[in-house]
Parts: structure tokens; C-alpha cells; sequence
């Protein structure tokens, strides 16, 4: 089995982070490459080599291939270093925690995501932007996220009762959101207040 | 470990054809119960207790609970039923056709849905569309289709030599695709139209 021994990383890009405090969760340390994707890095012949889709994260093996897709490489991880588990031990605990990995992101992360495209003048160089669409998905967002309120009421993380991949999709869209979307969390939102504080407080949400 | 007893279905839904095709792969068996989603069935208060987020496909187990999200359902049969293996078996291999089934459907099957849900009568009531971004998702569908077709230059499916849960993302995205948003398959794409008709050709494609 191939060894990874880079990661190639932005500081910034929110599946960059997903992948780094998934690292910082198990411990796993592995030499870091800056992309400026930002810049078009991402997307020169040398570097859609290693990712065709263009883009970070990637993982450098130690025979020269690479894996990219950020829960692509955190199921990596988990396999080389089971634990802390981050996606679930028995069969319908998987299960659970994919169903909402998979909710934080398509409803959540997504949703996030399309508002900054088409709202954020970070992106206004490269895409054609519909702002009003952009605020139908950021309204989309925040009803995702008052939804998430009530879904922590008396639960502590995402997925049930212990911390998963599922809290560190939600923690790095909702943070992004913030940076590049003004998408804030409402004082309302005592339970996402809680949790987030809680995840926030963990030392991978530095990584 | 709760058995599968009920799969809810949408005859037109391409997630819940994404599971039916699954099962047939694998020979599973379960009564389909049907929900009127574009009646709004799957956003009545009795459905949103089996699923949140409302929608199908669902599967309901013999000791009454649920589980929603089409590739956390494959998931559960996989496991019960492990062959044909559909998700990889060793660690690399599993992780491979993860970043495949991820790049169908979140470049290619998202795509499809965006241009779907902004140009296509179908959801003009349900939506506020946005007719140009809609073209725009659709000019990323067609670039995504015409690099699959270079993709499947000498490769028998999209995850490399044999059929995964990444085929069947693709295979429903595309004909979903093709029903309601005239997303059509241009003719110049040979390796994309050799592997249609061969993933088409399957008895799992009637599911």
C-alpha cells in the first residue's frame, strides 16, 4: 500500500481544511505544498496531472501517484490510521455518518458555495456571476443552517454523539461562508452556537 | 443488524434510480413503495419523520428506522451483500472509485440538476429559475460530458477495468440529463457513447 507523503493545500480553500484538521484529528503530519489556485496554479499542465479536475486538496504518494477529492483522501487517512474513527466502526454507523457528511455538503457546503461564486467579488473574475440567483442560495443557506439549529438541540455533534467527518464538512463551510459570503450565524441559533463553539475550541480547527 | 424492508421510490427520481440499479447489480429485492415526490408526498409531516430532508429514495428497516441519502443506502447493501463489490475492495482501490463517484456527482450530475431545475418546466412552479444560469450549468454539463469522453479513452468504465458505483451515478445523471434538460450526448463522442451503450445494455439499467 502506497505511503502519502505530501498534500498539496491552500491556506484558504475550505477542502483543503476539511482534509487538514482531518490530519490534525489523527495526528498525522505530512509535509505541506502551497497552490496558489487563486493564481491558476491549480490548473497548469503540471498540476492537472496530479488532480485532471484541478484543484486542492491532493495527495502525493510515495510511488508517484496521486488521490484527489477531499473525502476521497480522508477515507485514505482513516484506513492508514483508524483511529480517532472519524467515519463511523459497525455498518449502520457508517451508514449515518455518510448520510450526514453527505447532507452537511450538498445542502450545507453547497449552497455556501454558490452564493460566494455569484456574490463574492473574489470570484467576479472567474465566473460569470448571478447575484439574485446568489441570494435565493444564500437564503437556501441560512434555512439550511436554522434547520441545523433545531437538528443540535440536544445532540452534540452533527452525526449523533461523537465528533466525525460530518462536523468538520459543516465547521469549514460555515466558516467560509462568513469570509466570503457574509453568511453569519444568527444569535438566535443557541444549539449551532454551542456546537460551533465546541469545534471551534478543538486544536484541529487551527490546522 | 436491521435488515432492509422498503425502499421508497420515484419511478422518474435519478437518486432513487441510482439505488434500484445497485440493487440489481446485486440481486437485492425489496418492496418499492412509491412517492408522488413532484406532488409534494415527500414533504408531508408522516414523510419528513422518515427523512428531514425530504425526498427519496429511503429505505426502511424491520425495526423501524430509516436511512436517506442514495450513496449512504448503497452503502448499507454493499455491506450486507458484499458481490458483486461495487465500492473497491483494498483501501487504494476504495478510495479511487470514491473520487470517481465524487466527480460524477459533483461535476456532472450537479451540473445536470442546476440547468434541470433552471430551464426545465418541469420545476418551473417549485423553483424561482434563472433560464441563463441554467445555460451556463449547461455549457459545464456538456465541457464535463466532452472531458468524460477523454476519459474513457481506453478505459472500459469510469472508474478504470470494471463497473462501480461510479458508472451508475454517471448513467443516471446522464439520461436524467437527456429527459429534462435536452442534454444530449453529441455523436463526435465515441468512447462516451461505446460505454452508454454498454452500461445501458446491463439487465440493472431497467431497475
Amino acid at each position: 500500500m502506497a505511503n502519502p507523503v505530501k498534500l498539496y493545500n491552500h491556506p484558504i480553500a475550505p477542502s483543503a481544511r476539511r482534509v487538514r484538521i482531518f490530519m490534525a484529528e489523527k495526528g498525522i503530519k505530512l509535509a505541506l505544498e502551497e497552490v496558489d489556485v487563486l493564481a491558476g496554479e491549480a490548473r497548469t499542465p503540471e498540476f492537472l496531472a496530479k488532480n485532471s479536475s484541478g484543484g486542492v486538496p491532493v495527495l502525493e504518494f510515495d510511488d508517484g501517484s496521486y488521490l484527489s477529492e477531499s473525502v476521497a483522501i480522508c477515507r485514505y487517512l482513516e484506513g492508514l490510521h483508524p483511529e480517532p474513527n472519524l467515519f463511523g466502526r459497525e455498518l449502520s454507523e457508517q451508514c449515518e455518518i455518510e448520510r450526514w457528511n453527505r447532507r452537511m455538503e450538498l445542502e450545507l457546503f453547497g449552497a455556501i458555495g454558490r452564493t460566494a461564486q455569484n456574490t463574492s467579488p473574489i470570484f467576479a473574475s472567474r465566473f460569470k456571476q448571478f447575484p439574485e440567483y446568489g441570494e435565493v442560495q444564500r437564503a437556501a443557506a441560512l434555512a439550511r443552517l436554522e434547520r441545523m439549529d433545531r437538528e443540535l438541540d440536544g445532540r452534540p455533534f452533527v452525526a449523533g454523539e461523537r465528533f466525525t467527518i460530518a462536523d468538520i464538512t459543516a465547521l469549514c463551510a460555515i466558516d467560509i461562508g462568513r469570509v466570503v459570503a457574509n453568511i453569519e450565524l444568527a444569535p438566535a441559533w443557541r444549539n449551532l452556537a454551542r456546537w460551533h463553539t465546541a469545534v471551534s475550541s478543538r486544536p484541529s480547527a487551527k490546522a
